[in-house]
């Protein structure tokens, strides 16, 4: 094995870590990597939770701020939450310890946009960053650090951070060396300049992240693999859901609005994302591109099928059966992708200028085109916003898909109000379900209303949904976007109440 | 009076408003200029209302969808309003009898991103334009076209309308002409290049309109002012506002996130507007620079007093007083003021490169800071979200603003939750009232709550709010953003019954 740790200055570094965790003390702010559960870092996190536990114990406060890209691990989000150890965390988490914490009110969480998270720090909204601790897959003689599974907000890591903790896994395939393009151009306004980036392969940047040696405190070894879950099979809903965005695009080809290549797509992950993709393999759709946050199993397999030419993300959530693919094919693969900091991935800028595709989940959309992605009931929160803003504000196209109900019928994913808007009126074009598609553009709410409960709504809470349109057409106090506000969120209550939105 | 149409091609064209709207027909798409109520056409929308009356009373039919820039006046949504002649507005309105017939239901109104409107219009997302209806200042003699007082979507409703009339309006004046820089370098995805902007100042592009003289249909020449209104006097409450918000700023410079010359301001308009705009003449800011949509009076005056180095917007709306200022200084002005069509004044691309600061006024924001921008009580719309949503998502600070209560104190502009949200949880960073400021920046969804109850709300709503948000917090399904979701929309409710939120 050739030794990943080639610069002398951070070989000398190296220490267990226990040792590393030992340099984490109470109240500090705490900038991790890792996204969608890629390049977390994998045994620092894990020591410092024992030595949370440890201080619980002997009756002492130990709690830090936690930053990190996205979505980590039970390693890291679960780990420090179980103990404790968490004061707030932001900008996206998707644990299930972590999730229950948050939602009984033990600990603070802020949902930010993902483009939102570098640039904050750099302007000081967040404090200054005490600690970074970063996974990555070697280091380089002269200290070039070659990222891991996902480049998430490593690059402000590292700069913004006092201190810098380095693991070094070397689970992680050396070849990912080359699949990099860290952007060094940002800059704080007033000198701002314009983002180099005109395609979704175009590279811009360094294969490496920089980090100055002297800040580097410590430098850990592991050999653990990511939070890598096989994917199941897409449902029978989710292959509804996607065969009626595929329709929608064949469509929009007609109409001259689109071409067979498309435009480059913004996937989210999951069941109904990987079904999408699933499809477009087998729908004579070519040529495609992707400039999106996560290169997931089906666009791995789009690769392979030649269907799509080059993919742009900040990070790979692969299952274990795809890692071994791509680990014997990564030479082709280097010439394909491109992982990019989050900050380049989620750009507003970019993602105008590109004209993406995106298509994301949704919890639930109201009559008028108003979407929820992050809270139940107005006010659990899931997982989070993520980059879903980023994208769908600036889009070609911005998609929202869901199931037409949820809980076995309990929840219409299609409600008269939201409980939570993450997308306005303003920002959702087009609303998917099972049952059909709903195209908003150039439509007034009134117009909406009347394509979501045709298109989108299920069956069963079809005439409900028509039922209240009427009334409050007749009754609302404005009729411009028509509610009555008495029982604009009782379907919602209803369902706390008895368990089920039905009447 | 030198003739302002000198090219012979158009100037053959000319014809009376009559004339000119006896081309347009029911059922067309007609775009029209117009921003702020700067540069609309005055004559042939009249005319065309007109015909339109005369058709109702022939028992014929007669509607057209309007399409603009942004707000107009009386003479044009006002006028066709009255007439019954308008099927669908968009994207922006503020004329009381189109509010009005909104309202009623009786016409539909869809409520855009100013940024998104030329794009969406090149992406075929309206339709085809059947006529561009465009208000000039002169015509040189190989038909380029002087802008007026606004440029709006101008260049794309004559790039894209099938036909095109001209008001030519000698109340313009004449020196205009050079104020303008109109950027021919935007492209559909997938040939967008980056926009070269990298200063409020920087021109990019042209100082006229290019048009196809074989698609001007008609040349009418007007001779009638803007719809300009005098403002009133600052009120106590809008002082009180600004002189919370001038005090977060000196606040920001000592703790190093601002200069005294700030960054590029953004401002809406209104009196709030132009009081935090006179105060900031009055408190040691210099060197500023605007990168907005609107120049109103207090800002004209923060050029004279050399105070504001540079301004870029796409309208003027100012009082006939600084008209006359105005005109009077135009060459001093020419070299500071820069007027860009609206697509470059909004655009997220470059908002977010000069990190704006946007200040914006508001309806009602709630205890976890989503705002609503457009809708009283719901479902009634005032005006529209304009380009508040372009600047403050991309802005460096995002600032929105209202006094803590409105009719005579019957409503707190402070509520559990928002009845319409246009700009949600993850957008908002300052909240200000005549109360205080609430700075939002890096707080979870409970603290949030605390500093809004605390610092904005109005003492005769503070304790209901923060009963509300107790009880939320014990009694509520999820406890990240807590809600009582039967009684959340519960204070608008009280207001539509019983005319007051007072329990």
């Amino acid at each position: 094995m050739i030794d990943r740790i080639q610069d002398p200055r951070l070989r000398a570094k190296r220490m267990d870590a226990d040792a590393a965790a030992a340099l984490i003390g109470h109240g500090m702010n705490v900038a991790m990597s890792g996204f969608t559960g890629a390049g977390y870092p994998k045994a620092v996190p894990l020591a410092l939770a024992s030595r949370v536990h440890a201080a619980h114990d002997r009756g002492e406060d130990f709690r830090i701020k936690v930053l990190t890209g996205a979505s980590t691990a039970p390693e890291l989000d679960g780990a420090l939450a179980r103990a404790e150890g968490i004061e707030l965390r932001l900008p996206y988490q998707s644990d299930p310890v972590l999730r229950e914490r948050i939602n009984a009110g033990e600990l603070e969480y802020i949902d930010l946009h993902l483009s939102h998270v570098a640039q904050y720090t750099w302007f000081g909204y967040f404090g200054p960053i005490d600690v970074a601790v970063v996974e990555v897959t070697s280091i380089d003689e002269d200290g070039h650090l070659v990222p891991s599974s996902s480049v998430g907000n490593n690059k402000t890591w590292l700069e913004q951070a006092g201190r810098v903790i380095l693991e070094v896994n070397h689970w992680q395939p050396a070849a990912l060396r080359g699949m990099h393009d860290i952007y060094y151009g940002t800059a704080l306004p007033p000198n701002r300049k314009p983002i180099p980036l005109v395609r979704p392969d175009s590279r811009i940047g360094e294969p490496w992240l920089q980090c100055d040696p002297d800040k580097v405190v410590a430098v850990v070894e592991t050999d653990a693999p990511d939070r890598n879950t096989p994917f199941d099979p897409p449902d029978a809903a989710s292959k509804r859901i996607a065969e009626n965005l595929l329709e929608f695009f064949r469509h929009e080809i007609k109409r001259g609005r689109l071409t067979p290549s498309l435009l480059p797509l913004q996937s989210g992950v999951g069941n109904i994302a990987n079904a999408v993709l699933a499809g477009l393999a087998e729908s004579g759709f070519h040529d495609l591109t992707a400039y999106t946050e996560v290169i997931q199993d089906a666009m791995l397999d789009l690769i392979e099928r030649d269907v799509l030419r080059v993919a742009s993300a900040t990070a790979f959530s692969l299952s274990p059966t795809a890692i071994e693919t791509f680990v014997s094919n990564v030479d082709r693969y280097r010439e394909r992708i491109v992982l990019r900091p989050q900050e380049i991935s989620n750009h507003p800028e970019l993602i105008r200028r590109l004209g993406c595709i995106a298509m994301n989940g949704m919890i639930e959309a109201d009559l008028y085109g108003n979407v929820n992605s992050t809270h139940v009931c107005g006010s659990r929160v899931m997982n989070g916003i993520g980059g879903s803003g980023d994208f769908a504000r600036n889009a070609y196209l911005s998609v929202f898909m869901a199931p037409s109900t949820a809980k076995r019928g309990a929840i219409s994913t299609i409600v008269p109000m939201v409980s939570h808007v993450d997308h306005t009126e303003h920002d959702v074009m087009v609303v998917v379900t099972d049952q059909g598609l709903a195209d908003l553009r150039g439509l007034s709410p009134k117009q909406r209303a009347r394509a979501v409960i045709d298109h989108c709504a299920h069956p069963d809470y079809r005439d409900a949904l028509q039922d209240y349109f009427d009334r409050a057409s007749r009754d609302s106090f404005g009729k411009h976007t028509p509610h009555l506000l008495g029982e604009a969120l009782s379907w919602h209550q209803r369902f706390i109440e008895t368990g089920t939105m039905r009447a």
